[in-house]
């Protein structure tokens, strides 16, 4: 690299300290230091090797820049002034109310596919674009930057094996290696030997460099890009608050202000306004995209005995012939979720990501940052294990479709381990969510359409066992609906139930019917949003609402129910899984849960 | 070894298989095939390895054998049914109502330390276990079972990390590589070098064998035992379903019992009944405890601002020294959760697990199965990526300890990535769990003790910024119950109001006075169990609630409010958080939010 290019790059790290410092120092708040010490990597990467159109983000053809280290906003802020999209008034305005310029990236800047500062999540997700772009031939490449701390996350292994053994040579990993994590030492400190055999280890390539030394960044990263069949990781030592001595390489100035903004600027050399001209990525004429063609979904017979699951798996190879935006990913139980019809269908959509849940939903996120339609499931229970991700969904209004199989107690002798039982208050409390619970096969196909152009996170529940067919083909369950089963002048009380329950709900008012007792009985498909209309409906004429549910009392089908009536003030009976459940058959589970006819039956008649 | 030795290993490990598929037939479910590969395994490391006390459980110096390859529980079980501590009868009663051979194992069975059957979870929990094993100067060893799909999971390489990067020599860890999981072949199939290469690089001794051959698994785990100053890994390559031709080394054949079980008995030899001697450990004085003493909690003086996360480090630094069986464990924020008043008392009680929040539940688990009363701490938010794990925690009825800081948009500047917003939905919805949430220091403080005693999981969130003291010194606050701040014979509402919403609750009620309106306010510190006698009261008295939390609408505060009253049916006005923060000043947050003073007062205004 010649001279003036060094020297370039140099006065340009400097500025993006600079402005780190004084983006912070305006806050008075931030992390200035840890900006620092990235520094002279983003300079290098921005200047030489990024391809980005930044007057135009949505084109297709534009490298991805995803600061899995998001608390170095300052420094990606930065980034964004030297481009000049942002404004130096923008910059001064960081963490302040109504700023787009937030303490942690979000994608309400353009420049932003996904929300960070969930350490760990930036590298999976970057996973999750590069296989976008394997998919769609793109010409694009993914860089991802990481503090060393993070790497303690398993879902940065979860990644490592993924993009590792899949030989994602469109991904490049730089960390940030600046041996201090918020509490003091990393465990590894400056060993980048340590990161590198790890990596390597999972298939990647590694380079060992000196985070400081724009020559030898620059190096590693043609390195990176002229590495074929393997992902690179780049491991660069560097100094926290690199630049400025009163906070270099010292502990206790994580996230913090400098103290004295003007003498560290002035140490740096003072304020400049270089402005970079990134590279604009070659004409691509197209992603590559599927064909696809009408929508013919699965019918089932009114009467017949099937699983949602298998309605799901249907209702998705249906999908994905009528549409070729729509891909599918699996946590290796297909064949349970029933997913397999997909990837036997549409081998070329479908993503085996093995038993790692994380890396599962974070691909989902990715390939959404991509215009793909994606489809993630696997057991209720064990989406559990990648609530993090889903949460941070929500922050980045990432449009995913979740689908949690085997829910509650009817699964039978599995037992407590397998059964999603926190599955619908874990995921309706996920900002703008949607939440959608089917009841039968015809009701589970037509819902699993109806995610395809949902916005934000939006999750299906669907059941193990089979359940009849109540519902008839062609019948639409429009998002925020619900469906009137049973309903009658003389009701003295109205069952709420979803799912599995509903045909519980239908026994008890059958039984209840044959001895003179009337009561209503609704399929609450959409338990959020969920049909306030209908509630408060039932709430005013019956005043007796019971609701049931096959899973915990907190956060479900009767706490989604009272939010919508609390201010009328109907009485409102929950019945939900309260016990530890062990091994049972299906019957007995729902029994002995206390969420079965019997128990509905029980309950109408204590109320009444 | 001696011939005769080897031959009986090989019947033995026949019988384990002959019981396995008879325990599947009887069930009519369950997994044979994933014993079946593990058998040899399992047959030499119970007759020449483990060192346990059948008829006493509860021997301190018992090794501990953890399989986190749970659904092999018909495995387990055989093996317990070996060494004579379960009758054939109750063998087959597996995954049976009422049966304690549950699909997959829980600890409802005297020998087993913790639920499995969410996959890569054993081998963390058993990084904890070996850590109290250091700790307390013990001489047993964990054995912790593993299948090869479930390496996939970050989790796995969290306890990868943890274990050798403090050389647990006292942990072995036996991987099952049968190449085969539920839905078709492995990332890795029969590589165990694969494996190895991975273990190694995160600083494990890693050995590599026929998983069919008793000898050389003898070989292996003799070595593992004389291995000094590193966690082994055994690779032992398998045939799933091993030793019967019609499910040896097939796929579709997972999770099912054999077609013709009575022909596959035959092919294995017949029934047999031979009865294993396990070795007795040596006899062990005393778990090295630490020294106790009098309990000497900070007090805060009624006015000062003190944050409650401060509250909680000193308390929990003041019930270090009053009790030597208390642990605390890190996620490398001690400095935000203020843990580290813990740490610099006592370093040794103090366990740093680093960004990793699923091996910090795990070691919390792991040291709990030890006797060690583990308070395990980071931010709220945070906690979510470890919800699998606390799921687990409460199938295991494990009593951990869980302090989520940084609860709420309250924290300000820092973006919504940081914010625990989700957190109360998520813990109300574990089994047995307890939800605590103090508004002040000396609240805080007495409930970092309280929970020191309860079973299962409990949980106390934490508020960022300083909250005014408003309970004096040595008030009690029991688990269940709540403090009635307000109250007079002409309140038209009761604010219902937890953590930094009490404060605001407060300021509502003076605004709401100084107009001529009175208001009651309860402080419900205790989410869960919630004081429904004093809400019951509030309801039917003042027939007006308004709750308001720093949460998601879904499955916090309000919901457990509502949960309480439904049946009597109050009009309840649910306050929480609606929006997407961006940055801003924590009273910005709480504004935007519409949970602060204003809102109150308005919500109170529009209810009356």
């Amino acid at each position: 690299m010649a001279e003036q290019d060094l020297r370039f790059l140099g006065e340009l790290a400097a500025q993006l300290r600079v402005d780190s410092v004084r983006a912070a120092a305006a806050a008075g708040s931030g992390h200035p230091t840890s900006s620092m010490s990235a520094a002279d990597l983003m300079a290098v990467l921005l200047a030489h090797h990024v391809r980005y159109d930044f007057e135009d983000p949505g084109n297709p053809a534009n490298d991805h820049l995803i600061f899995s280290k998001g608390h170095a906003s300052p420094l990606l802020y930065s980034l964004f002034k030297a481009v000049g999209v942002i404004t130096d008034d923008e910059l001064l305005s960081f963490r302040k109310r109504g700023s787009r310029l937030e303490g942690h990236p979000t994608p309400r800047l353009p420049w932003v596919d996904v929300a960070t500062g969930s350490l760990g999540q930036g590298l999976p997700v970057g996973v999750g674009v590069a296989m976008a772009g394997r998919l769609e031939r793109g010409p694009y490449r993914v860089w991802v930057l990481c503090g060393d701390s993070e790497l303690a996350e398993g879902s940065i292994w979860e990644a490592a094996e993924q993009a590792g053994d899949t030989g994602l040579d469109n991904l490049t990993l730089i960390v940030d290696v600046n041996r201090l994590g918020q509490r003091g030492p990393t465990r590894h400190g400056w060993d980048t030997g340590a990161y590198a055999r790890r990596f390597g280890a999972f298939g990647w390539h590694t380079i060992e460099v000196d985070g400081h030394d724009p020559g030898r960044i620059h190096e590693a990263l043609e390195q990176a890009r002229d590495t074929r069949g393997r992902p690179v990781a780049i491991l660069a030592a560097t100094r926290k608050g690199a630049g400025v001595r009163a906070v270099e390489d010292r502990e206790g100035k994580h996230g913090k202000p400098l103290k004295e903004p003007d003498v560290a600027v002035a140490e740096l050399g003072g304020r400049r306004d270089l402005r970079v001209t990134v590279r604009r990525p070659e004409r691509w004429a197209e992603p590559r995209r599927f064909e696809g063609g009408e929508l013919v979904l699965p019918e089932y017979k009114v009467g017949d005995q099937v699983a949602t699951r298998s309605a799901y798996g249907e209702a998705l190879a249906a999908l994905g012939a009528a549409r070729g935006d729509v891909v599918a990913l699996d946590g290796e139980v297909a064949d349970s979720t029933k997913a397999e019809e997909f990837a036997h269908a549409f081998p070329e959509r479908f993503f085996e990501l093995y038993i790692a849940e994380q890396q599962l939903v974070a691909a989902a996120m990715g390939m959404a940052t991509r215009g793909w339609v994606p489809y993630a499931a696997t057991f209720a229970a064990f989406l559990t294990r990648a609530y993090d991700f889903i949460r941070m969904a929500g922050v980045s209004r990432s449009p995913i479709r979740l689908v949690g199989s085997h829910a509650g107690v009817s699964i039978g002798e599995d037992g407590p381990s397998q059964m999603g039982l926190e599955d619908l208050a874990m995921m309706r409390a996920v900002y703008d969510s949607t939440v959608l619970y089917p009841c039968d096969a015809n009701q589970a196909a037509a819902l699993t359409v109806e995610m395809a152009d949902l916005a934000g996170v939006s999750y299906l529940r669907t059941t193990r066992g089979a359940t009849p067919v109540i519902h008839p083909p062609g019948e639409r369950f429009p998002v925020g609906g619900s469906c009137v089963l049973r309903r009658s002048t003389s009701d003295r009380a109205t069952v709420v139930a979803a799912g599995i329950t509903v045909h519980e709900a239908l026994a008890a008012a059958d039984t209840l019917a044959a001895g003179g007792v009337r009561v209503g009985v609704l399929d609450m498909y959409s338990v959020k949003p969920i049909d306030k209309a209908v509630l408060v409906e039932a709430a005013t004429t019956t005043g007796n609402l019971i609701t049931v549910e096959d899973h915990r009392p907190e956060g479900g089908l009767g706490d989604a129910v009272l939010d919508a009536v609390c201010e009328l003030g109907p009485r409102v009976v929950k019945l939900a899984v309260q016990n530890m459940p062990g091994s049972a058959t299906p019957q007995e589970q729902l029994a002995d849960a206390r969420v079965d006819r019997h128990a509905i039956v029980a309950a109408v008649e204590r109320l009444i």
